[in-house]
């Protein structure tokens, strides 16, 4: 690696201040300047330093973070620094596309100085406003300007109370009226309501709302997205029909507004549907270019990896803040000592560098791939977005598929063991909110759920190398990916043969012992998986059942019964899950955003107005 | 076990309301109430029963759990609650008398309404009342019926700003003043303020104070603890010298006002000295029963192992509630199935069970471990407190604190673990503030590091054993204790020499089998652990080195500079560790307190006007 020249050194990567830490800097085997000019690159150091400076100068980005804010506030601080950010260009438009790393690193500096601000910026501009630029057409076009200009203001529109993780089973629906050209948007009850919508809740006015699309007949064609304005940009009220609120307080990110919406036959025009891959005539009928339903389900949803990638990202910020916080404490903070007189500092403890140096370890490892992650990410999203239709293409979709899903999880489970781990390892000085380790455990802990639940995305990982094991079973084809990735395995048999002969502990230290175990472990993992499935399909089960054949007893419901205390104590709505499990929950959520107070028209709602009643009155 | 009868059951466990769970319920194998009485007793339901409902009827426990509140506005209502507590008198003393137990079922029942609630009370009557009663002497006996009534309200200040762990070291003065037969309270600098010291932010008007014991002529005696008026009762205003107020906002337990106060050669009587363990004469020449300085400050910190049984009861509480809510949702949340149209509850998934199942068990576990533990705890401080001095009262004194030792991390780290994933396995609505898992996490959080952080009490426990078997292969003693949890080591040779030799799968769920397991495990870990001390200590290595005897390399804080951001961003005081380490979260903690525009005198600080200008230039 070569030395950084003089002047750049001095300008991008100014001397430290002296202090506590100078002694443990001063030993360091290595140039601290020269391995981050290594790592990031000229270019991006730079970037990073004109964003943090930008952000330093601003009094809007003055510190607070919202601990002493009301929700409210907290929220319309978000969406102010959210419209500013906009507005600096902090990026310009040849540099996203001479380096794609760029705009990951747009969005880890936002996030490193509040996730609630870099998320309410992505959901915006990088989720709703790509969404329509890849799902729709021509006609959606004009609304780039404004999504920029922050004219109008978005979010994406997917979960449900009740649907999550199977997205397909969704049940807002949108009926096609060609007598008017329109479609009906409906919500019919209120497990159906939009929930969890980032910006919904008090900013957004315009939603990318996905709804069973149903053409004259009933005949259903699966889900669509549709774009809807949801609120009056200039008075932020409600469009007729459509009940939008706030979901209240969240475990961390409440400078965004997480919303419900429900639509009450709410009539949208035809071309608010994006038809990229399905699209309905004015007479009504319905025409896609894909033949196979399941394909254009796919591809209706392939934004996910993306984000999905972004938050392995995510993550390592997290680690990456946790450990520095952690480690200078450590290095400083003494306790104990050899004599009465003499305390040394916690960091020269054999358990706290075993606490704290594997997360360090981790943060360079998950920092190097996510980057390699993204600009393959990067790279293959061109191919999709142009010509490409090649074999080489489809696969690397499902590498990076496999790729993403899988290290999602890694990353973010990293993240938040090594930040609980750091919490710990500063004492009660880490439980302090001021030292903001709660806000990145509380921050990274949603990385672990959405976008795709990690149990739930693990299982894509296991699938795709079950199925590649399957075709080289069935017909000897190569065990191999455009990346590389699974090449490995394609040596399975010689690798389970392998027995374990390192001759001594030293021995163990080089990194070819624990990965040769390692790549043995997923060959035998993989193999004993291949004949359970197998000798489930034998038996006659389905492949749902194959999935989750092995039932426990029953008796865990029971059991709870026993150490519950009551339900005046348990408190939480899914908690007292009697019979009124959602209504509960409804009912939390309509005290939290009081749309009761605003929304007269729901007295008409299909609910009836005894239900509403009944519900003011719980309230 | 006996069943219910009739009356009894119908009266103290009624029937569960119908609803989704019911069908979980029927397939049950045991009667939930049986287990209930049989585990908890008759008695215990009836006080659990009486408690809950007092909280229930009373408006003043109307559910708030603060999250609409202001810091302020949440601590002043936990401490009218605390009062309302003391006022009901919900346990009565012949009760407490005939079975400790109950003492445990108060506290517990009150966390699990609010461990803000249950904290303010404990802090108040059982570690600051207590400690009056233990460490002090028939002088102290008036203030008994004050604290009673909340006349006065109490805390208890040991740990400073630079030392909790290590609290010998704990830089706070005493200096006894024969002339007027005083004691000079003086805390010399920002890192000997005390800190932390829960309801000493807002509420406390009294505090057991921690200091460094001189006598005339400059001698130390070490800790004492000391009575110190620290606020006017009526208009909670600091006394004259006393600078007092809160640390601000913590990760949880927001309704607890912890605090920090600094002493300007505040005088208080001689006969504040809670003089059990020494005692100075009007004439300040030093008297104590001990002969041993060691043996002293052992026994004027041995209140600790009852906060610690403690600890392990109120994680236990923690996961019972996480469990509940998280198998009572997966039973009622469904979510994919074997075909589009029949979706299966979460509940029914192999991998949702085998993330919660552990976790239920483990609550029944530590349960009955908890309760075991406590009594025995009791039972042990009633020997204390009478006459007992005999060999096995000091053998079971040892045998406790090891198992509190070992327990207390065991419990608290695994109901940290049980909650995050409680909380990851109800998805988003685990995320939701409402549903309580994010508060149920924050208020386990501290269990971990604090009266003993978790990996330094896990010392305890192995100096324990090594010390044991040490005894053992020296002279042969037998290895055994008083409660006879080490008995199973006196045959560590033969239990070394077993091998594994389960001949199948389902032989391996026999509970003997992992058992011996453990045995072996723990022997073999002994056994390594008493060579490796050996070893170093022929080397010649003090104990201290022994025990942190394997430096790794020092690239650890050069490492973090290269991934920290500026320090702008990393926003924490205990991460910005350059040289204003303290003083930056001194600087955080004034501001939180706003002391400075309230304490006028502290302009005539030891630390100069100049420092109080420069400190305020910063806020």
């Amino acid at each position: 690696m070569a030395a950084p020249s003089e002047g750049d050194a001095a300008s991008l990567l100014p001397d430290l201040p002296g202090g506590p830490l100078q002694a443990y800097r001063a030993r360091a085997s290595f140039c601290w300047k020269e391995l981050a000019l290594f790592l990031e690159g000229e270019d991006m150091l730079r970037l990073k330093k004109s964003i943090f400076s930008a952000l330093e100068d601003d009094p809007l980005f003055a510190r607070s973070r919202g601990h002493e804010l009301s929700l409210e506030k907290h929220r319309e601080l978000t969406f102010l620094r959210c419209k500013r950010v906009l507005g600096r260009a902090l990026l310009r438009v040849e540099d996203m596309v001479r380096n794609p790393l760029s705009v990951l690193t747009l969005i880890t500096c936002l996030g490193t100085y509040d996730w609630s601000l870099a998320q309410k910026f992505l959901l915006h501009l990088l989720v709703f406003g790509f969404a329509i630029y890849k799902s729709g057409s021509e006609r959606h076009l004009e609304y780039l300007p404004k999504i920029l200009s922050m004219e109008i203001f978005g979010c994406f529109a997917v979960t449900e109370v009740s649907h999550g993780s199977n997205a397909k089973a969704i049940r807002t629906t949108a009926h096609y009226d060609p007598a008017t050209e329109e479609f009906i948007l409906h919500s019919p009850d209120f497990e159906a309501a939009k929930f969890w919508v980032g910006n919904m809740g008090k900013t957004a006015t315009h939603a990318v709302v996905f709804a069973q699309l149903y053409t004259p007949g009933g005949r259903c064609h699966g889900l669509h997205s549709f774009l809807v304005q949801i609120r009056n940009p200039k008075t932020l009220l409600p469009m007729p029909g459509v009940m939008v609120g706030d979901i209240g307080k969240k475990l961390g990110l409440n400078g965004i507004d997480n919303g419900f919406a429900m639509f009450h036959k709410v009539r949208i025009p035809r071309r608010a549907l994006l038809n990229q891959t399905g699209d309905v005539t004015p007479e009504g009928t319905y025409v896609t270019p894909f033949k196979d339903a399941k394909q254009r389900f796919g591809a209706s949803l392939n934004n996910l990896s993306m984000g999905r990638a972004i938050i392995v990202a995510m993550s390592v910020v997290n680690l990456k803040l946790a450990v520095s916080i952690a480690l200078r404490f450590s290095a400083t903070r003494r306790q104990f000592g050899p004599t009465d007189e003499e305390e040394v500092p916690v960091l020269e403890y054999q358990t706290q560098r075993w606490r704290l140096l594997p997360y360090l370890a981790a943060v360079y490892a998950l920092d190097h791939f996510s980057k390699w992650l993204f600009l393959n990410l990067a790279e293959f999203q061109q191919g999709l977005m142009g010509t490409d239709r090649s074999t080489r293409q489809a696969e690397l979709g499902r590498e990076i598929h496999a790729l993403v899903s899988g290290s999602k999880p890694l990353a973010s489970w990293t993240a938040q063991r090594g930040i609980q781990e750091c919490r710990e390892a500063c004492g009660g000085h880490g439980y302090l909110a001021v030292n903001r380790l709660g806000d990145l455990r509380n921050e990274n802990d949603p990385n672990c759920t959405y976008e795709g639940d990690n149990n739930v995305l693990l299982q894509q990982t296991s699938g795709y190398l079950l199925g590649l094991l399957e075709l080289r079973l069935q017909g000897g084809a190569r065990l191999e990916s455009p990346l590389g990735t699974v090449d490995f395995l394609e040596a399975y048999p010689d690798i389970l043969d392998q027995r374990f002969s390192c001759p001594s502990v030293a021995g163990c230290l080089e990194s070819s012992v624990p990965l040769a175990a390692y790549e043995w472990l997923v060959c035998y993992l993989l193999r004993e998986s291949v004949q359970k499935v197998n000798q489930e399909k034998r038996s006659g089960s389905s492949d749902f059942e194959a999935r989750n054949n092995s039932q426990l007893k029953d008796d865990a419901v029971a059991l709870v019964d026993v150490i519950a205390p009551p339900d005046f104590i348990l408190d939480s709505p899914i908690g007292r899950a009697d019979g009124e499990l959602y209504k509960n929950l409804w009912t939390a959520v309509l005290q939290e955003s009081k749309v009761l107070e605003r929304a007269s028209w729901w007295a008409e709602f299909p609910a009836s107005k005894t239900h509403v009643e009944s519900l003011k009155s719980r309230l």
